[in-house]
């Protein structure tokens, strides 16, 4: 994956600026960052007359990749192209293609490319067409405009990634997400150079796939939400079509209660298995000591090795309690039997059956971390993910899967559920110290996962928890290590996020669609105002047991609305930071805001007797304009007086209080603000 | 269609108002309005112990209907439900639905249905669960909230339609609409009671179905946009569902572009054919005279016949105008061997064969109305479309049809994608005078369709070409006769329409999405404003000759981001008359909007820098600036001059310009306060 191809790509320029200056210029809004850019003189401007030449090796992927490229580049400029379809004519084309071969969906395959642009014209250069996909985004990422023109700015580009697994898992069994919903994420991926698609398909609160050698599974363990053996299939082409592989997950042997409402005779317990509705770590788990267990999973594994060509198969083995294991007698008998001390032990005889079962249908098992035991076969995969909240340090399990000789992969730091600011992510490392491992150990590393999990997501509001954040993380995986300039992370974030409503990503048009149900179809400016102070509670207070949502419980709410990274609230507080080194720049803006959301209060009420849905809101709106009144008094007053003190505590212990499972997140720029005015005391 | 199942309905309420009355008093925002309405006394509260019951005879069908139901209920009310999914339990269900049997997806099939709503419960109640479903939709559409709760007035419905086939067309052969496109608006369809989704599958610019039988047909007619068979049944599946019977149209013998690049041989001319880019009529036509063609076209239609359950089927038939047949030597001596006229007389022949084929294979013929000939046997279907755009009287060849003694449907009228204003759809009647139609020949009117057809629409704007509108014509298909208060109408439009974004449909998310591509990122409100006031150019002024658009032209521009019935136009209107009567009441509120659009193009400017795609539309916000500008002074000074005559004619000039395929919709509000403001001559 560190290869280059760079046979032919001709350097025009004589000026060459490092990465570091051109990340102190802030130029491109290019995300991930490339390996090296040299910007040249000039621009290619995008006219009517531009066309695409496929040269030799063309694929049909690449033929209808760049059919999309130049789609996409037409829809956002407008322009009315001659040509809408790529050829294969040689010299005349404005833009050239050049491939060596096809690439093959498979993990450490080329995904290099070069680019040259200069005023008359643009050069893709790749070892496989999988490399010009990833190219042909970079130069949509290029695009920008004047009054006059769109146009590509003259730079040469030599580009290839850090880690060759750069995943995306998205569970749909506690939410089902319908075909549309993962083809958009699909198209976002590869917008921002991901190459694997993580499908946790099962879990306790459903079985999402079709299975024909047990069809019960899909019949009875669904809600009949699942995905046909077609669509299937049409997924992993639409994945192969982006240059993204697909790894489907079949969590054994916990998480298993979906599983087991259709054969609750693999069960560890004599009971009756309802599809879960809740959030959590449940007991239902399969039975290890059943042969029926291993011949209905041999079945659904080969009948699923079929659909999902890839060599790579997740079993997940995450969670497992063994409640039900130790309540089982012949479950005790057997681990007595066979000398196994602990129920970590049992699992493991399990999975390695299970792993003996892939084997032979040429698949390599990947597994949460648990799966990882002296027995396990170094070609397994151990996927990390606890870390502080669960007592341990971060990544722990990655560097220790490195060291047995295990590939590994890191998803502790990006579950993206956990509704944490981008920041927090972004600054995460696959290999958090390097001088932790040996370049042999680092090689095993093989990259990154985001995780998304289904508990509190809808097709309603999927997207806006994987995006933009997401993109942030992908350039984690593709970027030189070094690359990790918070601000521009965030300036070139917001273009890059608004770009990916072209590839039907709802992050941002699904906030509107929720205030409206919200506002009854009253205004919703001053509510859009509200979510902009607002994020969702952090994961899992929002839901806080597991049981304040089911599965069928209504996503449609204030909180749904909001997002991580409040923009208003990271204003509010760069604001405050310059107020405090020096008020006079500042003031008025200061003054301007607190001033809107003490107007934005007022606007609020107005709907607030047309529906319930906004009373819980109006408390947050209170809380605010409260704070606003107070601080407007104070900024006016330049001090405090004792009594101040008082209130404040007060007014910040409201403001503290999440209502609609959201809070507002000024409350460290209130506590800042006033500490600063404190000094002045009256 | 028109029985009605209304047994077990038992009437509470004493006093009961007439439907005139309830249309007066504008009291519930239902659409299509229902036959008959009683009001009664008390809410129904939905609470978290809200359930639903399915008692005898439920289906599959009405099960999965329900659940749908309860989602969205649970969503619109942000209410906890504790039970998320019908039971078949019979007493203790606050809601409880009764049918008698499964519902049939043929023509006539019984979809009248009873509602009673009390204080402690619902029932419904239908002869099919066809008919539930539509009640179903009913009751979510009384839904109402004020600042406790939401809950449902107590009332009696007693609801079928007029008519038995209320359809929409949608064309996806000059744009391609992806599965999930399809599956929104079939879910719109049944909220608005429509049944008959009208598949318009090929044309000149695409062969849209895979064959198996003839895979050139997709393979080479479709720039890989097309439906594979397992997609269709889905389709197919998915609106039966919903009750809505799926109607294909395979367009022969014109229209055959697409087909004839995968099969010249069956062309009329010896030519090389490619898919068509543009939009108009063309001469490609399928040889009538060429056995080959009956052999192929029966192998597809036996295909088609399979993957398609309902017993219709649409040929289309329309505008060929016989320009290659006249070229081609072998077809003139064929007609002249069998004696035919005109090219009219050779398409019947063609008709007939086809007609042949299609009673073979068990399905009835529908064309659009050309087909009509004294030959065609009266069991064909008669799809009338042309009007006044064509020199014909509106509806003519349905009534025509009639008298044949044809099944007839009616298009004309419903044309939605010449984007005229909702109004002029709504009152165009199936059945245009009574007294000129026998009760027996009104029998043989089925009803109507609304077409979609797809030149200048992508998934990203089809919606807001087909919504809200189309939820207007579907009333005109379902509900008596006499509903034809228009401002009413509005007023229930305006909540369907926001209603329907449960569903997915993106009419108002998508209008940003286009206006953040053109802003580039920038703020879009002041884009917003101006949207308001403007129209996309009406068909087929907007792609003049069809020359303007090519089908891989971009559709993200400002005209993609305007609908029809522009609200701040209608605004404006409202206050010119109001002005005109009495000034002092309204005079404050018109120097408001004439000042915001002042203010707003001054906001515009500050993207005017940023790209080019703002330029054209710059000039209908300076238009509309300065003469608000204009109008402020003249309101000021209360009267004009003879020189503000001159100002007056050359900005009305200006103001009429369109710019971007835009125009602005205010100039006749602007003639009327100018011709009201020179009463008072300076």
């Amino acid at each position: 994956m560190r290869k280059l191809f760079i046979s032919a790509l001709i350097i025009f320029w004589a000026v060459q600026l490092s990465n570091a200056q051109l990340i102190d210029e802030k130029k491109y809004n290019l995300m991930p960052w490339p390996n090296e850019i040299t910007p040249g003189e000039g621009n290619f401007i995008i006219k009517k007359d531009f066309t695409v030449s496929i040269l030799e090796n063309g694929t049909q992927r690449l033929y209808q990749a760049t059919t999309r490229f130049i789609r996409r580049l037409s829809g956002r400029s407008g322009v009315f192209f001659e040509e809408g379809f790529p050829n294969r004519k040689k010299d005349s084309s404005s833009f050239k293609i050049r491939i060596k071969r096809e690439g093959k969906l498979k993990l450490l395959e080329d995904e290099s490319y070069g680019i040259t642009v200069h005023k008359n014209g643009i050069v893709l250069e790749a070892e496989t067409d999988i490399g010009a996909i990833r190219g042909l985004e970079t130069i949509l990422q290029l695009l920008e405009s004047n009054g006059d023109h769109f146009y590509i700015p003259s730079v040469t580009i030599v580009d290839s990634p850090r880690f060759p697994w750069r995943g995306l898992m998205i569970d749909v069994a506690r939410h089902y997400q319908p075909v549309e919903v993962l083809k958009r994420n699909l198209d976002a991926m590869a917008a921002v150079k991901l190459n694997v698609f993580h499908w946790h398909l099962t879990d306790d609160q459903g079985f999402r796939v079709e299975s024909k050698s047990h069809p019960k599974l899909h019949e009875l363990g669904s809600d009949n939400q699942y995905y046909t053996h077609n669509q299937i299939s049409e997924i992993v082409q639409y994945a192969s079509d982006r240059g993204i592989r697909v790894i489907p997950e079949f969590d054994v042997p916990g998480h298993a209660t979906a599983m087991l409402t259709a054969y609750p005779e693999l069960g560890s317990k004599d009971t009756i298995y309802q599809i879960e509705r809740y959030a959590g770590v449940f007991d239902p788990t399969l039975d290890p000591t059943n042969e029926k267990t291993y011949q209905v999973l041999e079945d659904l594994f080969s009948e699923m090795a079929l659909l999902f060509p890839d060599k790579y198969f997740h079993i997940g083995g995450d969670e497992n309690e063994g409640k039900h294991w130790n309540e089982n007698t012949k479950i005790i008998e057997f681990k007595k039997k066979h000398g196994y001390k602990t129920n970590h032990d049992l699992q493991t005889y399990f999975n390695l059956r299970i792993q003996k079962i892939l084997q032979k249908l040429g698949k390599k098992l990947v597994g949460w971390e648990e799966i990882m035991t002296p027995e396990m076969p170094t070609t397994a995969v151990i996927h990390s993910w606890r870390g502080v909240n669960e007592g341990l340090s971060p990544g722990a399990s990655l560097i220790q899967a490195a060291k047995k000789g295990h590939h590994s992969i890191l998803s502790t730091g990006y579950y993206i559920d956990r509704m944490n600011n981008v920041k927090d992510h972004y600054l995460v490392d696959p290999i958090p110290d390097p001088s932790n491992v040996t370049p042999q150990e680092q090689q095993l590393i093989l990259g990154g996962e985001v995780t998304m999990w289904g508990e509190l997501v809808t097709p309603l509001t999927l997207d806006s928890r994987i995006w933009p954040r997401t993109a942030a993380i992908a350039e984690r995986f593709w970027s030189p290590r070094s690359v990790t300039d918070i601000a521009y992370m965030r300036k070139r974030l917001s273009v890059i996020s608004f770009r990916l409503e072209e590839l039907g990503i709802t992050h941002l048009k699904n906030r509107d669609v929720i205030l409206r149900n919200i506002a009854n179809g009253f205004d919703i400016q001053a509510l859009i105002e509200l979510t902009k102070v607002c994020q969702p509670l952090k994961m899992y207070t929002r839901n806080k047991g597991g049981i304040e949502y089911k599965s069928y419980s209504p996503f449609t709410l204030f909180a749904d609305a909001c997002t991580t990274d409040a923009p208003d609230a990271y204003r509010f507080k760069n604001l405050v930071n310059a107020y405090v080194l020096d008020p006079k720049e500042s003031k008025r803006t200061v003054i301007a805001l607190l001033n809107s959301w003490v107007q934005n209060h007022g606007d609020l009420q107005s709907i607030k007797n047309r529906t319930p849905l906004t009373n819980d809101i109006l408390k947050l709106s209170f809380a605010l304009k409260e704070m606003s009144v107070f601080f407007l008094k104070m900024i006016k007053q330049e001090g405090v007086s004792k009594l101040d003190h008082a209130t404040f505590i007060k007014l910040i212990e409201e403001a503290k209080q999440p209502h609609a499972d959201v809070e507002l997140v000024l409350n460290e720029s209130f506590e800042k603000l006033f500490k600063h005015l404190k000094k002045n005391e009256l």
